[in-house]
């Protein structure tokens, strides 16, 4: 049986509790390394995977100090406070420099927590778009290994057709899902949150060379609505509120079809010009 | 001369290079703590005073892990990598516990920059409000230390007058500065990010236990943008898109009163019930 490349990506060997030895995988590269989001997940899934885990992932925040060059990495994944309902994990990624010596490629903290059942609100709706059954899969780029691991179908805000500088906007919604399908959870939710290409590319049709800093997802949902989200198309919409001096944000949300809140998700952006 | 009650809060003493000890002020004491923002502004603090920083402050992210009893604390600040226009950033905060061992109160990660004149767009304009000057400052809760620290002028959705479960809103804007006036610097807009009562009182009318878990800061201001603020008021915008068993996250923005956005926040929260 063979499995999806999704895990064979984020796969980890572990020889002492929270040190963990993984892979990059060429299936899931993006321009000069691995696309963040499979970092992401590969963080999250080490932390799924500490035998000393409290909770479910309620934040996760992930530094890309440096690009990683394809071939294995270590993780360290440490629990350094653990309380009644949340533990808080700092988590580093390193890799071996061409002279052998472990250098730090990506540092991140996360929390897990205990969910109970509480008043609830959800204060943003699911847009009003179209099923992604009548739009049509959309890749955005030819040549880029990752993206042809999802089914995307952009609803507004796709890659401009031409750079004509002419961009108003900076905001992308579309359906999204593993390609193929496969069932959602924690680290799949992390690594689509992660999707979205760069906010300048939008904002002024221009293509820019630019790359994620920081990304930090907050987890809605807890296991039992991933499980009722299966393989199903998740909504994610994403935008930039400022551009300044060779950086900008971007907000984004993610919801399943049935409308339910998962993931909200920001992160900062280096771009160059 | 006597110095601002901020900058006695967030002194720190450095015996070697990135360790750093401090100590709770009362006069930025929250209910069971201190403010959170004033942990998160000494943190900043610590990375500013660094020997080894390049760039200005970019993205931080602080996890309370534990409540900070009254007393000393210690900062190990690690600048864990630097590259050519980046510097990465780790944080612990560590305090004893009641039998002597020190204990990891907080976390946190931070990106330090190098900004550089490039294309500006800024997409989220500072909202059409009076000005700070015809509105009055208001107290939301005597009793809190912290509070009398900043001079707050809301505009909407301010401490409800009655806890009667009528709330429909999450979103608060409000005029503020420190009292009195500072020229505002990286420390204390990381402070003034944090100033928001939880989201869930406003939405429900409702005051259950609630308390920060992780934020994280978006600078979006250089020092030169800094320096132009002066001691002028912010306007603080607050505002959550999901609360959903247990925990809300909350969307923040902080512009000054020339209309330039200086930084964008998240955070995600805890609350009962």
């Amino acid at each position: 049986m063979s499995t999806h490349l999704f895990d064979d990506a984020i796969a980890l060997q572990s020889d002492s509790p929270g040190h963990f030895v993984g892979h990059t995988h060429k299936a899931y590269w993006n321009m000069v390394g691995p696309f963040g989001g499979i970092t992401a997940a590969t963080i999250v899934q080490a932390i799924m995977d500490h035998p000393q885990r409290l909770g479910e992932p309620l934040s996760l925040t992930v530094n890309y100090a440096g690009a990683l060059t394809e071939g294995p990495f270590e993780l360290q994944v440490t629990p350094v406070r653990t309380n009644r309902s949340t533990q808080h994990w700092t988590v580093t990624l390193l890799q071996n420099d061409p002279a052998g010596l472990p250098v730090v490629a990506t540092t991140a903290t996360a929390v897990t927590a205990a969910r109970r059942e509480t008043w609830s609100q959800s204060d943003t709706p699911l847009p009003t778009v179209p099923a992604p059954e009548v739009l049509e899969r959309r890749m955005m780029f030819e040549g880029v290994a990752w993206l042809a691991r999802y089914d995307m179908r952009p609803i507004t805000g796709p890659v401009p057709h031409t750079w004509d500088g002419g961009g108003d906007t900076s905001l992308t919604r579309l359906w999204m899902r593993d390609e193929p399908p496969r069932p959602l959870d924690f680290a799949a939710l992390a690594s689509m949150c992660d999707v979205f290409f760069p906010r300048v590319w939008l904002r002024r049709a221009t293509q820019v060379p630019a790359g994620t800093v920081s990304i930090t997802v907050y987890f809605h949902a807890g296991s039992a609505a991933l499980a009722a989200t299966g393989s199903g198309y998740l909504l994610g919409q994403a935008q930039a509120q400022e551009f300044r001096n060779g950086f900008f944000d971007q907000t984004a949300q993610v919801w399943n079809q049935a409308g339910v809140m998962l993931a909200t998700s920001h992160q900062v952006v280096y771009f160059k010009e």
